[in-house]
């Protein structure tokens, strides 16, 4: 089965954007994902084709209405489609790689990707949307968090990155940042590559790698080494 | 001054990108912000136009070449040039809404998009690189991290969110999540408004919304309680 997206979205023509070349570009011509973003709008009722309203009790922004996005979903999704559906916002729970990879074993997703002040509660709670964050600062949409998840996801997609193992050893994936990479010219501005990865003695190669990214992680991110 | 961003990339065509619709597309338009997107392949020396090598030391993956992404840089930013240089790698320094403030107030930003399994050290210190991570997580490259930046920073510029005060008080802001919001209809699904909403009382919905704010934060993020 391929993993399948659906995007809800006002801005449909920014899919696939980032998603449309590259690796995921690839995978995606190749039919090894499948991508489609709704326009929320669609479901408007009104000749204004209007989807927000002002917030109950006051305050600045607009909120989108419970209704009009309910009805964009239960156009699209039917009632036990077994994907997870997930409402990008920064009130929600951070994305992790165990978040990604767990998507990326599972048979899509549906993604909603809020605007305005925020979405009204009641559609969340109703129709199950799990609030992801894909960090602590505030974007103008949704739009480029949807693609950073599907991005994210892609490449750990049955046959994306191929017979490359690249996917293995990288950041977060042992719970440590990656130690530094070189790569020839050995001599570049008076700056040469550390002997010990000229020495072709892999256990000394692998123990200096293992060093500095533990010194990395403790300099940059401690808090992924306080579990 | 306009803010200026550069950004680096094998993939030039997915810029703008997500930037070149709604809030960031329009202010791009207006001229309240620049970008431009360069080549780093543009900067190859050889007839195979090849930018990356295998790791030294050995391992999977390429690693892009110090002097080809120097030759780069040093083509299009001056010596001198005063703006923040990042890098978008998931070794990097958390992205938080504070950096994304600062480089809001700033002349703009140089923005390198990894990609292969890394990028050679020495370019990274002698070109002064800051290495910045959007969160958690590894992505095919830096473009959809870049663009998650801008979107960010843009979004700040003066002009851009016009006298709309929604970005005042919202995720992060105040260091609390943001509360639960709603909108009309009323009654939706057999699911109402909280009456506290509807009462007019200004100083019992700003109770309210605190109250809800910080909960929300206990239970989704203690982390951020802590400081």
């Amino acid at each position: 089965m391929t993993f399948k997206a659906d995007v809800f979205t006002l801005y449909p023509d920014m899919f696939p954007g980032t998603l449309g070349a590259a690796l995921a570009g690839k995978a995606l011509a190749d039919g090894l994902w499948s991508l489609d973003a709704y326009n929320i709008r669609d479901s408007a009722t009104d000749k204004h084709r209007s989807v927000d309203d002002t917030p109950a009790g006051g305050g600045a922004g607009m909120v989108l209405r419970a209704d009009i996005l309910a009805k964009a979903l239960d156009t699209h999704v039917p009632a036990n489609d077994p994907r997870p559906k997930l409402l990008m916002s920064p009130r929600g729970v951070p994305l992790s790689q165990q978040m990604v990879r767990d998507l990326a074993d599972g048979p899509g997703a549906v993604i909603v990707c809020g605007r305005f002040e925020g979405v009204d509660e009641r559609v969340i709670e109703a129709r199950g949307l799990t609030e992801v964050s894909i960090g602590d600062y505030v974007l103008s949409g949704g739009e480029v968090a949807a693609q950073v998840v599907l991005d994210a996801v892609v490449r750990l997609l049955p046959g994306v990155m191929g017979n490359d193992v690249s996917g293995a050893h990288e950041s977060f994936e042992d719970g440590l940042l990656e130690h530094p990479h070189y790569t020839r010219p050995v001599e570049w501005e008076g700056r040469t590559i550390p002997d010990v990865l000229r020495s072709g003695d892999h256990k000394k190669i692998d123990a200096w790698r293992r060093e500095r990214s533990e010194a990395l992680t403790r300099a940059r991110r401690p808090d992924l080494l306080k579990t």
